[in-house]
């Protein structure tokens, strides 16, 4: 039973518990066991006898290997059993027998698990620090035409350098083994982890960064349990911080059976008091001979808990599942007009318009004191769209007591449509002017004390803010007030193997050169976040440029080990008015406002960063005469293609 | 005059020499200077006035920073100028203000030079470490429309780790300059070096990684020369050595005027005695003023004294020239049949079969004792082609007054109609008995003492030796010679600039997962080779398999500094019978042979080795039921993906 459903949650948020299990011949026994007896959803299950070897074999017997498939149904083979090959195989040995001994028998046990349905496999930890040969026979694998899953049991293991010293032939990361056998593997999207949490974890740094690679599965093994003071298995701090980041980093809203697991593995390791009420239960019972309690149930059971504990997802992010880790292209609200549909949804962000609001107010009474609040401020809304900022610029009004006169100049003339009725409707005809033109075009009557705009893209400047509010700036007074008064970009390395992989899936150089609005979700952050562009409002100096360019140093944490950089994050933070902002950078973000996803800026090759030695990124924003595009490159380590050239992949027309 | 021309050389490897000039509004009299007086081919000379900035300019003004396009016609601008930007441009600087103008400064000059059809402009070295903003620029350019080649300046110079310790900040190694660059701009073909040769020169080994560069031009500045015992310029061993070096790598074939140059730079550094001979001989010009002696023109000489100094091209290399790093498919004689051209070219390689009866002649005389020398042999020649081993082995017979019969076997009917018109035109008729059939499925009516084959590729097995010589055994007596006994693959990292780009060139995976046929020119060698895959003939082992595996540690010498690996050159060595060898492999290559070019096999992604990190490389060599490939990857200092997989890309066919 799916451990989500026990306590009534959603069925698209519930997650799945297995068992490992030892061969055994008899399927459906071992099924019944684990599934009925036990309540564990699926079994991890070798499907060939371990005792097998291709070499002891007479040429052309048959194979004795494993049972019938038909001691299962096929659906019972694809949702119940995940398929485990043999432990032995060891396709790096120096021992040549018994590579190519593990050649055959790993494409012989692909193969029967292929017959039986089976949706995925777990492949054995490589043996050594070389995997080269073991991922170029898995890769042979995976470019074949079969859709089955495989997963690479990796244990979670990294030794601290303080330990060893860096140079230590004995220091072990278990990342790097998995990071070089994907290398290998050209990140291939059917291949992922199976990890092996075992009694001691690494650093939170060093285990963060599974966070953006495709866990598949996470075992646990009974040796990793602690004892409670009642003899029950639970975890320590740590393992429970580790496994309920599990929890809400797999993919909820693409939860299928055999995806995004916990497995537990081992033999009981704690011996617990027979609960006097499970007897009970168990009385009615006489016929048969007294049913077992399945060994293993009580970790279940504990898992079981710390899921339930987890608090349920709040509504927002409950309606967002469905865009967690995927790739949008950014608006062009410039060049398109936008859709009803897309205002709607933004005009229901009602954090951004209690900010806007609170920054208005503050302009209004530093730019009309007191003693001259009858006089009148001249404020437009510039891109008023259908009027919230309208709607949020009357409300500062009414609460600070000033008088206003707003222009509301938008160029979509849909939008115009739907601005004229609500003015009608609200009975602001005396107060609001409704202007359709583009306003950097817009030959305007008179000044504005006020200038207020909601122009910016979750990059900031990435819907041409700047471009805009050049326009608008011919019509602000000398000593006016642009709300927003600057903006300014972030970005912040990411392990996002995941996002990487759907770039990659399009298998051409534009997507890789093009920057996504995403909702990040499986993904490992390396590094705090580092400004990039800043733009003020008003800006009257005389060689003003909006073009930019900015180059970053990141350090990865050094406990955090080698890293996988797949592209950054990039965010945005405003200053409305003063302390006045609203923005999403994770460290400062405004609560509760869903307007902006993060975007993500793509490298064409990952780059992988070995600790100590620091990420040197460079962005450029470049202004042609009909666009504005970025440009970004890595310089060290190593040098990577400038990303975007004269904008050839992705751009934002003017 | 090019340098070739004057010492009678062919057009096809003259060379030509160049002389770098200040600014000059008057280019007219710049040419008639230095081209006319001076006997140079051309002029490196800056296109605007130094001394222009575009921030210092009132707005709209006219450009008063260049000559009329008039003063030269556009066939004078492209074959005798190449443009030199100005060298204050510094994109990566600190200074906003200086970098603005330079991105400026730099787009106007490239666009005029553009304007004047000139070939070639030299960029100037970057001021720093960094590099990002100079290159995404000059990218912007070379991503453009427009053919003009751009050569970055960059000065040939490389600090000692010794002298500074590897961490210290002061460590200069240009390469790594260059590498950046390059890299940033995607190994842009039209992106190529100016190499400004200093006085002092760093390291042979770090020298050598310039020859597998696309360095364009030499300069060398009038500092560098030493002054010899007559008081005129000559260069130390080491620059001669660098000078020839480079006069060697460039690819003689492809010379057009704007290639592959030598550069005279600065000011005369030497005060030469006017010779009296030259006043005789000017002294019948009286109408004139006294012609004056273009003072560089004493190093123009030596530089022309160095080049004609070079012994002249044998004429194989000659014939050759034309092959130059020009990537071939590799054979497939097995699945396809040689057409007679390419027998012919093949037969002519006399070398090659002197090697083959010293070979036979050896295994006779062991085979039969003198005492026994009227016994019959039975050699049979597997994959006969038109007949040569047939004649060789002949030779080997009476040489060594043993006693043959010979099969000729030979799948190519169109060889055997030639094979028996030999045959019949020697009066063989007794001796040799022609079969026309594939060696694998021959049923042969006896077995053979000796077998005699001639199936190796570039690469040793790569065209299914193996596969073909198993058949072969067969027939072989328990006892009995193969020639060869064994063969040995070797693979050796490669700097191959303009290879990479070739393949590169056709935009697709399947060209980076070929191996290639190719005389090796313009590449650097980086470590020696090292042995991959060994076949040895006959093999009756029970568990014979013709798959092969072979993982290589390769160390680059420390005093290299970081060097660019675009993939490996591949090689084979054979052992004919016991000491007779035949092979490509550059420190034991058979002399005087041409029927093997090497292989390459190229990297997707071209792998930066830095000092002291060793570069792991894996070579598989696979077998299916009706082809043979290679897959390779590097593992180290970080993973590739695995090229090739499944033989996708690149096989051979059984």
């Amino acid at each position: 039973m799916p451990l989500g459903e026990k306590a009534g949650f959603e069925k698209s948020q519930s997650r799945y518990c297995g068992v490992e299990a030892e061969f055994n011949d008899d399927m459906p026994q071992l099924l019944n066991f684990n599934l009925s007896t036990g309540s564990f959803d699926f079994v991890v299950a070798p499907l060939m006898n371990p005792s097998y070897r291709p070499s002891l074999l007479e040429k052309d017997g048959v194979l004795p290997f494993a049972a019938s498939d038909l001691v299962l149904s096929p659906s019972q083979w694809s949702s119940h059993v995940v398929g485990k090959l043999s432990s032995w195989i060891d396709l790096d040995s120096e021992d040549e027998a018994l590579r190519m001994d593990s050649e055959t028998t790993l494409k012989q046990e692909i193969a029967w698990a292929n017959h039986l349905s089976v949706q995925a496999c777990i492949l054995p930890p490589p043996k050594g620090a070389s995997c080269a040969n073991y991922a170029r026979c898995v890769n042979q694998i995976l470019q074949g035409s079969n859709n089955m899953q495989l997963w690479l049991r990796i244990p979670l293991v990294k030794t601290d350098d303080d330990d060893m010293g860096a140079n230590s032939t004995s220091f072990i990361d278990s990342w790097e083994l998995w990071n070089s056998f994907r290398l290998l593997c050209e990140h291939h999207s059917q291949l992922s982890i199976a990890l092996d949490i075992l009694s001691s974890l690494p650093s939170l740094n060093s285990l963060g960064r599974w966070f953006g690679e495709t866990v598949a599965a996470a075992i646990i093994n009974t040796d990793s349990f602690l004892t409670n003071g009642r003899g029950y298995p639970c975890l320590s701090k740590r393992h429970q911080k580790l496994i309920t980041g599990f929890f809400k980093s797999f993919n909820t809203d693409m939860v299928k059976l055999m995806d995004d697991l916990i497995v537990i593995s081992g033999k009981p390791a704690h011996s617990i008091p027979r609960p006097s009420s499970d007897l009970a239960a168990n009385n009615f019972d006489n016929n048969s001979e007294s049913p077992q309690r399945h060994p293993l149930r009580p970790y279940l059971d504990y898992v079981g808990f710390l899921f339930q504990r987890m608090d349920p997802l709040p509504e927002q992010e409950r309606f967002e599942l469905g865009y967690r880790d995927f790739l949008q292209s950014p608006l062009q609200p410039l060049m398109d007009n936008l859709e009803a549909q897309t205002y709607e949804t933004f005009e229901r962000d009602s954090m951004k318009y209690i900010q806007y609001q609170r920054a208005i107010s503050k302009a209004l009474l530093d730019r009309v004191p007191d003693d001259k609040a009858s006089a009148t401020t001249v404020l437009m809304v510039v891109g008023a769209g259908r009027g919230p900022l309208v709607r949020a610029s009357l409300q500062a009004a009414e609460e600070t007591g000033r008088k206003l006169k707003i222009y509301a100049v938008e160029k979509n003339p849909n939008a115009v449509v739907t601005l004229h009725s609500l003015v009608k409707l609200e009975g602001w005809e005396d107060i609001v002017t409704i202007i359709s033109c583009d306003m950097r075009f817009w030959d305007a009557p008179e000044k504005a004390d006020i200038v207020v705009s909601e122009l910016l893209g979750s990059f900031g400047d990435n819907e041409l803010s700047p471009e805009c509010l050049d326009g608008a700036q011919r019509f602000l007074k000398q000593d006016g007030i642009s709300i927003p008064s600057s903006y300014t970009s972030f970005i912040q390395p990411l392990t996002a193997a995941k996002l990487y992989n759907d770039v990659k899936s399009h298998k051409d150089l534009a997507h890789f050169e093009t920057a996504y609005v995403v909702k990040l979700h499986n993904i490992a952050r390396l590094t705090p976040s580092q400004p990039v562009f800043t733009f003020t409002h008003p800006d009257y100096s005389t060689k003003k440029s909006n073009q930019r360019y900015k180059k970053l140093q990141f350090e990865i944490p050094s406990d955090t080990g080698s890293a996988m950089v797949h592209g950054f994050a990039g965010y945005f933070d405003a200053e409305l008015y003063k302390d006045v902002h609203l923005g999403i950078e994770p460290s400062m973000a405004t609560p509760n406002m869903f307007s902006w996803f993060a975007i993500f800026f793509p490298l064409r090759t990952p780059v992988c960063i070995k600790p100590g030695s620091p990420l040197e990124v460079h962005f450029w924003r470049c202004c042609g005469s009909s666009k504005v595009w970025y440009e970004w490159c890595v310089a060290s380590p190593n040098s990577s293609a400038i990303h975007n050239s004269n904008g050839r992949s992705y751009w934002v027309g003017l």
